[in-house]
């Protein structure tokens, strides 16, 4: 099921004679620099980014969801679906698995994702919606409910994604609820914020010791007058409160309007506790629109402070990377593809700025050219940098051309059958 | 299955004293000032805001949708729940119906509205979702489609709701939908629009001559990164392309954050294009949330512009008012009765603004009075005079009290079957 | 110079009996609740705001400044205007100054203020203009600068604002500064921040026992990239950094679009960091507009958290309140008249909120219930009881009123000369 | 004064080579793709920016401005400090002027702009501060004052400002006023809209035939509750109202957070009201940073529009470009030519967007390859095309390197004095 690579061969045969000029090209300027080109080749090419398994699904917004042809139909599905995107791309070694909805026999599991040669990144646990047959609701929360019986209910799962995780070979477990409330007056923010710390001191009390737990910060949805975690101010408390497995997920849509993201990830890296990122892009809200889709030189400043934290050795640094879209118009393979390259292409950028010329700029408040050596380090097209790590670690020079050319999409859709779209959350 | 009015009666004559006497207190206080409370009260009782027949469902986000027990099964019983609304707080007359969410036979509607004492205000297309069997899809648009056959299908979709509405007694269709784009580049800004207008005045040309068109715009959602009536600016010019029965649709949660919106709903006025509102309230994106729960003087500040321009008679201003609310946590019925009231109390607060003072002020540029001029109105405390106008027209002093007193809605989920909630757009 | 007394007990005679009746009215409608006015009283009564020296005169924009008639020329003409104000409200008992636009003989400055009356809040340094004959320019930071020299005369200005305070009797430091940078890379943000800390322990060496450390976060202005004391995450990391007397002061004005304000209050009370206010509203930026004029119910939001905790005790719960605001358009003693009673309104709205009520809504998730709680303390009309409280202290029932009948204004300008506006920050 | 061109020709010489590789290296990659890298080039060198006379000046916030060295005293100061840019960069041909700033005799600022080589674009009045020796105030308005003396006395600055331009060769006045309000009712918003449209229809019939007039929005600052231009759409209603010589002016930074821009400037286009840009970036409100420092795919997507309309020669399309930005931390000549660049460079990227390609994808709703279609042109490193157009046009390779070797700032401040900084528009 996944893509010939005799295909993928041929695709890159045509390619290769050109990629090999623009990589010398490339080369040769980046020499003048001082900059050597093989050795930002092998620290992209050592980099990778974990998909997660609803990514592979297309999205939708409360109002409608479109489905497209080939739906996966379940976490195994949606393996083969990531095990294509790491073929193509060899920057995706991971998968993200989000349960219930991957739920399904770990040992099962664990064998299909290493026969695809994929392993697993953090689990995510889901307290935001119900399930059928759940004892209690999460209408009014989860981890911070008002009753203890729901609150309990919340902590045994994931608990249990702890399990599962165990059994997968994953390292963390994210948390993720949508707890706050739509009104003035509907929760306490102190009591509410109170259940959420002793819940989850439970729930650290059941990691395994080189485990980390990620909690993550939302400004609003699905709860829209308040959220228990509002910001990165208040995921900073809880995981001071928990102890040094607790860890601070960055999902960059999660923000108010115009915050400076990367200010938060510098403090994070600065104190400690900056767990990993949720990469996706967005104009309005948690658009989770593709990574780099509407601003990448936002997305090169925080890969900006993730090699200046990097270079310098920051104590207890170590985030992970994961991507976190919704794809609503594309392909969702398409678009996790692209994704994947754009971070690479971020980070490949960031590893070229020319930092002892930027420290003395800063030191000597020139502002021109300490901010003319970041722009010069973005506006140089790495791209034969990330097509070359691809081709020599077996993977696709034109990822997107090469899928498509496999007709992976259309192959799937006559083994899985067609899903309604009809519906969104509103009716 | 209405409140049986025994009870109403009996509640309100436990209200009525008191009642009676804080109407007095308020009237002498109000006199005071030059201001006929009687008069004040005599233009809230013949003021009403149409219920969104969607609005009585509970609604969601695209994370989860956790209904209530006695959800309605079908537009017969929203209309049953409108009217108890009607029967409280009569303030809600009219019912706004939602194509092809509430399609049924429109004389029979018709016959089970004017049973219930119940009318219809706008129409709402539905443009923004695909149903089962329909020939194309919308995922990349409706009436914008590249597709000629897509935007066709979407006029037809548009005529008919007109056609239905003839029958049902409406007087106005209203159009909104979420074309857009996700990605930079994925449409021509320029052609989408010339289709939009394309489309719209087919439309436009299919309306009886005592209709009017009400267009909506909304800067994003369920678009990410464009949205094709994206402001009031583009919505004016449709307004104008479109002609004389052509007007703009203010939803209060539609825009950008920190915008003016009283501001907007003057500019509109003056330009004779102001077509009505979709009241609710929002903190962050369009919330939906019950109008004036976060915001209230917002709200006052709204009417303070229509109230203005209803006493200098501006020229075709006649808005259509209507709620549009998600409601997620709350009982519907009780939110929209609630949300009726605010509507109520910011009209009544912007009725006894001391406007003649308010202008010598504004001539004298006696900023500070003549904002104290209005704080002075909106910190009155009406409720005395919308409670009188409840009891003398038949509804209830205290609506969610005599709501709840009833016990709606533990009967009508005897009747209706509990329904799943499981999933959202995500999955 | 200060108003008249007669005059006052004239318009107060004037005024006595209306308000008595509304008093009382308000008095049974309260008890209806079972709450007693006296005791809301007495509480208002014994609450206050401190007037921000920089208030009493006019403020501007970089565009331009509007002076106004009888602007005070230096600090012992701003006492007098402060005194004015408490003199008709009551509850503006205490100054807050700044250096060095207040600078002058400590002594005389005490004995000035009690001869009118005025005690001292916290005193403000100023590291963010350049002074005549400074040193060093601040153009490129203060207590980050990059040059260590900067960095050492900032610390010195603020040991001696502490110094200048211990003689007027003030027992806390304010520091806001606007270092940050206009463009991406021009700091190093981590590099920046251990500077901030690193001298800003300087500063907390040099406080007395009895003192506390309020520092200031704020999103942006004067900086437009990055501000390095940007939300109030940040500033947490610095109050704990610093110990036990470093806390948190919140100017509303100072978040992102959209944030939750009274959450973040929330927070800080609980993790026992609430250092104090600066109370102005906004709805674009730091507006510095009058407070409670564009979103009054956020002030009562915030007010909530705030009566909240003082009922439960809070550990360390003591929060500063000051105003803050910039007055370009009105009379600044107006402005801050009208103010500091708007903060005692949203002070006794939020009394007379009936908590244990709300918590049983809040524990049963009625979020109607809870919501309408709230909304029916706010909408009530507290204005007798301020009113009484002015009356028995031997304020004004209506300061402007009197203000204004004094010709306070007229009288200082005929010996305060004029001042010419021309010029903002632009040229 | 000038920079020496033996020097820039030494400095051009030391990098021509290098230069000459990349441009041909760029070529053949262009090549590939069927585009004609010389084509580009043409385009390049025909387009130009204005420099505002204001933008040579050190800006400031209403805290604090801090002068550099060498500022400019004056507008022939000015005007020299511009030729300085188009000696330069070759992309500023012309300045735009700033009344009364500015003022000075016409025909002397004529003569001295042709010997240095300069036009001038734009007239820009200015009612949004008060003059010396003014018989009105602008404080509570100009354009729009109640007083129609006020209004009067700002309709005839407008003129003069017609008349000096008259003389100077301009084609175009630009009017941006402040006027607004701080407080809700502190206008009505309807009659103070009135008195704009009356008084700008008086401006714009003493245009003259060959004359555009440009009005400006902006959502805020000075005025904090509301603006009477405050965004497109009244903007539009604006250009309707007047006539066919009357257009919209954009400012980058003057819209609400999270706006789509880009979309703005296509309706604009489409209903043939675009007048012209002020270019500058912002992460926050009007921060008139340095243009591209913070977005510059925004930069990138305006262009694309623009890039659009030129090619399908849409009707009317005609836009003045123009910078407008405050530089605070930076030498403004510095900024300048960089920002100029930063123009170029957007354009000519627009320019290499294949757009057969782009539109097909766009038919077939292809997002994924229409937005990588406009990525693939942003990361294109069109440098050796702006720098190959400077060379060939007598500018330098590297403006900012070759100012710098040039000491052209230390020789001014030789001769112009040194500025106090003290004070910004608070105090």
């Amino acid at each position: 099921m996944m893509i010939d690579k005799a295909l993928i061969a041929r695709d890159n045969a045509a390619r290769a004679e050109t990629l090999k000029r623009d990589y010398d090209t490339l080369g040769e300027r980046l020499d003048r620099q001082g900059i050597a080109i093989d050795a930002i080749k092998a620290k992209v090419a050592a980099y990778g980014v974990a998909i997660p398994s609803w990514g592979v699904g297309t999205g939708g917004t409360r109002f409608a969801r479109f489905p497209g042809a080939g739906e996966p139909r379940h976490i195994f599905d949606k393996l083969e679906d990531c095990a294509v995107i790491q073929q193509l791309t060899r920057a995706t070694p991971n998968v993200s698995l989000h349960i219930p909805w991957d739920k399904a026999d770990p040992t099962e599991l664990k064998a299909k994702a290493e026969t695809l040669g994929l392993g697993f990144d953090a689990m995510n646990s889901n307290t935001f919606q119900d399930q059928d047959g759940q004892g209690r609701s999460y209408k009014f929360g989860s981890l911070t409910h008002t009753d203890a019986g729901t609150r309990r209910q919340a902590i045994e799962h994931n608990l249990e994604c702890i399990e599962i995780g165990k059994t997968l070979g994953s390292k963390a477990l994210t948390i993720w609820i949508g707890d706050g409330s739509n009104f003035p007056g509907q929760v306490n923010f102190t009591r509410q914020f109170e259940r959420y710390l002793e819940a989850t001191k439970e729930i650290y009390a059941g990691l395994p010791d080189d485990w980390r737990l990620f909690t993550e910060h939302k400004m609003y949805e699905p709860a829209f007058y308040s959220t228990v975690v509002q910001d990165w101010g208040t995921n900073y408390m809880i995981a001071r409160e928990l102890g040094d497995k607790a860890f601070c997920l960055v999902d960059l849509g999660h923000h108010a309007p115009n915050v400076n993201i990367e200010m938060i990830v510098s403090r994070l890296i600065q104190f400690g506790k900056l767990g990993g990122f949720h990469f996706n892009d967005s104009k309005y809200g948690d658009d989770d629109l593709d990574t780099a889709s509407i601003d990448p030189y936002r997305l090169f400043l925080v890969f900006n402070e993730l090699v200046d934290a990097e270079i310098r050795q920051a104590p207890g640094f170590d985030p992970a990377h994961m991507l976190d879209q919704s794809h609503n118009v594309t392909d969702p393979i398409e678009s996790l593809i692209v994704s994947a390259m754009e971070v690479g292409r971020a980070y490949a950028q960031a590893l070229i700025v020319d930092r002892t010329a930027l420290t003395g700029f800063q030191e000597d408040n020139d502002a021109l050219m300490a901010t003319t050596t970041l722009k010069t380090a973005f506006r140089t097209d790495v791209e034969p940098i990330l097509a070359m790590t691809r081709l020599e670690s077996g993977g696709a020079i034109a990822p997107v051309a090469s899928y498509r050319a496999a007709g992976y999409r259309q192959k799937v859709a006559e083994i899985r059958p067609a899903v309604s779209g009809a519906g969104g959350g509103i009716v």
